[in-house]
């Protein structure tokens, strides 16, 4: 059991909603990721529907970065057993898990640090030592852009920090910021693709950008980059950011633009012919998880989305009114029903409070569902840190707030501070599950029961 | 045609769309309401489920008041012809209508003024002189709670004015507003339904709060109030407005504490016993008639939520991840798929621009949809109006900011200033229906092409 029991006391349905949570974790677990998605007999491998001949293959070098690329490595290891020569991964501190021939090693999240640069360096040199007939298999998942930081030309860690930071201020669009920063790296926006060539690549993504963007995931290490030198400069240019950025950052780019260093990989570029990407885990693989196992525990189901964005506290309140519909008019779906939707909320801080945008939605759901018994909302962060809390998200109802006028809590207040996660705590609403190794964003799901 | 045809240029499917949207506001309106849910043989009048037998009533009357209300009466005078004796309605200045035997009169709305207070006198009058065997037919719609003000002792339109502001200002919930408005009034609060017993009184309701509550519609003239003075009273001093509320107010108040002013009629009070009331129109039949039309033009269907609310521009995102799971993975429904959501977001004003809830919605699912050309989101105010401008809201898609990009506009501007009509008139998304009579709220219809 994953998910601890404290959550059950208001209500002991919640075992059977814990339940459809954790076939969802366990769904996107790193381990069951690979499993699903690479199959081995005595000769071939085959992923997501490319067959590699072993025959014909030299050696198989394992690289990659992202919190789960531990785990995804030990999987890779017990499918190709003794073909996995060697290769390097780099983790967020306490994600290492023990692997055989796959070297790990840990790193700053979320900001990088100088080990970071180590560990970019070092699998750049696996990638580059790999010969034509050699497979280099890359093991993408949340937190890579991060783990796999190695700055281009002279620029330094700090330098890029320092860009960053203020394409963050400036108001650019996440297209925007990304234009600039691989265009800053040795390894993002398809370049890790041009040291791997001429071997063939196997990238196995766990994505945790929403719609699985495979230029954005972990910044595109594989994948073409539609952006130029241009492009970056112009976003510098139209943020008034020319004269901020560090002068390393702002020499480098303008060597891009006078063509005395390569243009990032574009879509087309005979590199990529022997790349081969594969999501071998995302949101949808989780929601699909959790609808799997609610029809099985009784449960009419839909998967209404797993495209959801927008502020926590708003979003929860469409969230409510999809239950209260069930409960209302049996619509779109009679109860008992579970509907699923997935994504990333965002929360505006205004309060100094502890919480986490899961723990955010869940209260302000309960807020609009104040009394609707047969409803429960349930928001839940998949890497099962939801914030800068121990808390993975919120398991409410409506009766939740009636537990907290009865502990004497005032939910205006904890909600106006972004404090959610003592309320829940005092509601016994709180879902904690541990980390879970994996991310694959957020999912929530709405449960009503017959009357 | 209702619905201005400068908004199908961009597409021509849009004239398929607007025919759904056309449907919705025709099942709603006054006349179709009325006429839906009351039918009359020779001697027998049925409404909701209660029968009238003609002959064992005395005279008809029709009081009410509301935006839709002379609609509604000359649809009840069509029915029952000669047997409406004669009646009073209150409207808003321009939406009158005419009729034969209920007299209209005008008022002030969104702000009460005194011929409300004349009005609601009237109608009073009327309410008292009906006898035991009379039938009082009340019509009720959107901005009754204005139209039919008549403060009760000496309390004036000026201090219930100023005590809804304080109210309004002091962070109270809408539950809490109502329950001081409702004790310091003659009509609300279930006050009518003791003035007409003992006739009996047969309230024909076009619903414009979402969910339909009987208490809250206009205030709820005919339903039981569960709250008491006491919970007025306790109402301003947790908002510490005690000392600041007009005098007239706080003594009014307080003879109702000491029981020198009766309560507001409770449940269970008999003078309920002969009172009927019928939701004759709301967000669901409008979301129920745009979803038959939809289905009727070739599409799969759901209605997902008619209690929608949330800040529009949020909302708008989680309405867009639904077109987008449409488009990605054909669910919940495969292509051509028309999801349908109805109730009210709000908007946080923070600029100064030209727009309303539903036009900063659509732009807003514009943004979220650039480049998802399949996919047309519709947001309609169903009164015709939406904020204080001309049109009824917007129909946006994929295509929307790049007309918006080519007429050389910034979004980002345009939202930042809440600034959507002048945006989606330049490009083409305004939808413009003319004010239409009734109101049930707003309406989401998120249309997917087949590929």
């Amino acid at each position: 059991m994953l998910v601890d029991p404290a959550v059950f006391r208001p209500n002991p349905r919640r075992k059977i909603y814990a339940a459809v949570l954790e076939a969802a974790l366990q769904a996107v677990s790193p381990d069951t990721c690979v499993r699903q998605n690479m199959e081995r007999s005595h000769r071939y491998v085959r992923s997501g529907g490319v067959i590699y001949d072993l025959e014909e293959i030299g050696h198989i070098h394992v690289i990659g970065g992202g919190k789960a690329t531990a785990a995804m490595a030990r999987a890779v290891e017990d499918i190709l057993e003794e073909r996995v020569d060697r290769g390097l991964v780099v983790v967020k501190d306490g994600y290492r898990v023990p692997t055989r021939r796959v070297e790990v090693r840990e790193a700053g999240h979320p900001i990088p640090d100088e080990r970071s640069v180590a560990a970019a360096q070092a699998i750049l040199s696996i990638a580059h030592d790999a010969a034509a007939d050699d497979l280099v298999i890359v093991l993408i998942s949340g937190g890579g852009s991060a783990l796999l930081t190695y700055p281009a030309g002279d620029i330094t860690l700090e330098d890029m920090q320092r860009t960053t930071d203020l394409l963050l201020r400036s108001g650019a669009t996440i297209n925007e910021i990304n234009a600039v920063r691989k265009h800053c790296s040795r390894i993002k926006g398809g370049q890790l693709a041009r040291h791997i060539a001429p071997a063939r690549a196997l990238g196995l993504i766990l994505s945790d950008v929403i719609g699985n963007p495979l230029d954005v995931i972990a910044s595109g290490p594989l994948a073409p980059d539609p952006t130029t030198f241009q492009d970056a400069w112009a976003v510098l240019e139209r943020y008034h950011l020319v004269p901020r950025i560090p002068a390393r950052v702002r020499a480098h780019l303008q060597a891009g633009l006078e063509g005395r260093i390569p243009e990032t990989p574009k879509p087309g570029d005979p590199i990529f012919d022997r790349v081969h990407m594969v999501i071998v885990g995302d949101n949808a693989r989780a929601a699909e998880a959790a609808e799997r196992k609610a029809q099985e525990l009784g449960y009419n189901t839909h998967i209404l989305s797993t495209f959801v964005e927008g502020e926590a506290r708003e979003v929860a309140r469409v969230v409510a009114g999809l239950g209260k519909e069930v409960v209302r008019y049996n619509r779109p779906l009679p109860a008992p029903a579970c509907l699923i939707l997935g994504g990333e909320t965002t929360v505006t801080v205004r309060g100094e409070g502890k919480g986490g945008r899961n723990q955010e939605l869940a209260l302000s759901a309960a807020v609009a569902l104040d009394g609707w018994d047969r409803v429960t909302v349930v928001a839940l962060g998949t890497d099962g840190t939801d914030g800068p809390t121990d808390a993975a998200g919120g398991m409410v109802d409506g009766r939740t707030l009636a537990r907290g006028r009865a502990a004497g809590l005032d939910v205006n207040r904890y909600l106006a501070e972004n404090n959610a996660y003592p309320y829940l705590a005092a509601t016994q609403d709180l879902l904690i599950t541990g980390p879970t190794l994996t991310n694959v964003n957020d999912l929530i799901c709405v449960f009503v029961e017959e009357r």
